[in-house]
């Protein structure tokens, strides 16, 4: 093993940025492939502000282009963030000079990780990134080393922390989504801006770079259905718990022969379920592969401290002279692969109604739903809580997703029907 | 990445053997680095036996020596299996050559992992074994690489999937364990002589393994206390589920500032625990670390298909050229870690008595409890169900493990104890 030093330039001293300086502060003999691991260099937007550990002895660069390029950097780890911009340029520098590069950055990976793979691979650049997807939970190396024995077909989880703590709350306290928004939002677990957590996107961002882990091909974030949070509400989640479910922002890549499907949306999972059981800010993710079968795995998604330890791990990894495909296949010829019409997916659903309290409203749904070819599995009828009609809610065995949705728009037409309904998928697990 | 061609030799054409080669067969061009893995010669006890994947091209050896040492070898795959005698011997012959090795031996690795490890080293050779433990579900490259940037404190699981098929079926079936035993055994789920499993010695060489790798210490079997799975009822099962636990084959590992503790023994397990949830021949392990916190994960332990795709992310791992510790640090100075002394454990505990069904049993024996300063959690009396007395139970607090014994040797010699008491642990999760 290598007894070489390798310096590390860090470029963004935030939250994952300050727990890897920590970290390597308290470790300073880190050297888990022999050589050792030392910061030499670190760009921030702020030289002055107060930080943990002490900056004051290394090379401070105002860009991070310039520390990505240095002479003096050996491996580069970005935690800027952001898909376009600085970050990118400035993984593309390090990379161009087959510098080894480290990120946390999901958005870059999926919307412009087959370019990078393909500078990245044409260099000899390894271009790693654990941290991207499940903070300290290792999906990215499960995915990339542990499965290439095997073929993966599905991959499906809770990779959004705050949405799920948020749902988790929401639950248990019976506050509404905004409540407990703001809420997240004071205690600092929601962003000021919350669109990328509340409306998927952050993980479609994730599971589009699993899928490309999983399936072997490029990573295509505008390929994604993305459906967010921001519809769900309290009654939802009290009539899920009625029916014996609990709803969850699920995101799923599939593979079949007809293509792939790649999702982010609300489902609703059996209680006893592991997706129903992981709340807070646990992440948990399932992986199905052909010969192996199921693997769960569930973890801590976010926090200082397990992001540091998957950017840790990725310089260990770098330090061991493994060179391999950074999608599992060689990043030249990646397949792009055809995303599944959704008209041609099958699935079950949860409906939730508001109806006129009278006679022949149940039976002019259900023969709605009998001539779209959609059959019920379970029914329930609340007692009227207020003056403006009753709910209620059911529950349909698998149909076409295009004969739900027809269905959908023809209750919605019904005169006895008061407002839009609610459909909700049940998750595939 | 590398376009060369790796020529594999298999020793051991039993259940993994031929799941790898049929693997390979399928996939003939697996190159997940770039190269090219072809297995050139194989070797097994007998040459003429029909198999599924055809041998016949291939060169043949009687000793797993020659085919470990042949020139024509470039990585060596071991899946012969037992600590000593030829799979030692052709290890060893291997890694003094310098020539990468892969094996499912948990044995050799558990025994002899720590001089294997230094020769692995000494002559640049890896020295891989995911196979070894939890079969497809990679628990050793989550604590080789994931874990490094971290400190792990304990790692506990069900390793054994042939012992929690076993409970899981006396549970469900309300069969006796020795029934169960000889159903598993006529389905092939348990070996003719089932001692490694059911004695808890096959999770025992596991969770030695795993220890090594989460601590970054030389694996220490002989410093294993191992409690089978051999005196578990059918009754406790029962009387546990009416506490609301599960009975399981739990082994664990933990570190603490006074040594090490590994073990395996029965334990219960709360019901809505993931350990109670991991039923019939799935294993699982929580994995607890200083940073990261908490990771679980639960996969297939055993089989064909995932033993053999684990093989083969091992042969992938050897192909990217990756030098790595064997035990996640250098061997050389690797630490042997001190055992703890079990009196100085805590922990709570399940008793079950048989008792006379007279007045003041449950004085006597609660006031032995609370003599040794055992405090007791719950309490549970059936009606009589024969003559020979009344069994009850209890569930303590937690005690020293040396008073609890005490406590336990104390009412086993109380006049009205009628058998010896059953004590199992509660798992600590």
């Amino acid at each position: 093993m290598s007894k070489k030093t390798w310096r590390i330039g860090v470029a963004g001293l935030g939250t994952v940025g300050g727990g890897l300086m920590k970290f390597l502060a308290v470790q300073p003999d880190f050297a888990p492939a022999g050589g050792r691991a030392v910061v030499t260099g670190v760009c921030a937007r702020s030289r002055s502000r107060h930080r943990e550990t002490d900056i004051s002895a290394l090379n401070w660069f105002d860009d991070p282009v310039a520390l990505a390029t240095s002479a003096d950097t050996d491996i580069f780890v970005e935690l800027i963030g952001g898909s376009d911009g600085p970050a990118k340029a400035a993984v593309e520098a390090a990379l161009a000079l087959g510098k080894p590069v480290v990120t946390a950055n999901k958005a870059l990976i999926a919307e412009h990780g087959a370019a990078l793979a393909l500078l990245a691979e044409a260099k000899g650049a390894p271009l790693l990134f654990e941290a991207a997807v499940m903070g300290g939970t290792p999906a990215v190396k499960m995915l990339r080393e542990a499965m290439v024995g095997d073929e993966v077909v599905s991959v499906a989880g809770i990779l959004n922390g705050t949405c799920n703590y948020i749902l988790s709350e929401m639950e248990a306290s019976g506050r509404s989504f905004a409540e407990v928004l703001a809420e997240a939002q004071r205690l600092g677990y929601a962003e000021a801006d919350p669109t990328m957590d509340i409306g998927g996107f952050d993980a479609a961002h994730k599971i589009v770079i699993l899928s490309a882990l999983a399936f072997g091909c490029a990573p295509d974030y505008a390929g994604a259905e993305i459906e967010g949070l921001d519809q769900i509400e309290l009654l939802d989640i009290k009539l899920a718990g009625d029916l014996g479910y609990r709803i969850k922002l699920v995101a799923s890549a599939e593979r079949s022969d007809a293509g792939v499907s790649v999702r982010v949306h609300p489902a609703l999972a059996p209680l006893d379920h592991p997706l129903a059981q992981t709340s807070g800010a646990l992440n948990a993710l399932f992986i199905e592969g052909r010969r192996i079968g199921r693997i769960f795995i569930q973890g801590p998604g976010a926090g200082a401290g397990p992001t540091a330890a998957a950017v840790a791990a990725d310089i260990a990894d770098v330090m061991t002279g493994a060179t391999r495909p950074v999608f599992q296949r060689p990043a030249v010829g990646l397949p792009r692969l055809t995303a599944v019409d959704p008209a041609h997916r099958q699935g079950r659903a949860y409906l939730r109604l508001q109806v006129r309290d009278e006679a022949g409203v149940i039976a002019a749904v259900s023969e709605t739903l009998a001539e779209e070819r959609v059959s019920i599995d379970s029914f329930l009828q609340k007692p009227a809580h207020d003056a403006e009609g009753v709910p209620i809610v059911l529950t349909t065995h698998a149909a076409p997703e295009a004969m739900l949705l027809n269905a959908v728009r023809r209750i919605a037409a019904l005169p006895s029907v008061l407002q839009p309904p609610r459909m909700i998928r049940i998750a595939r697990v």
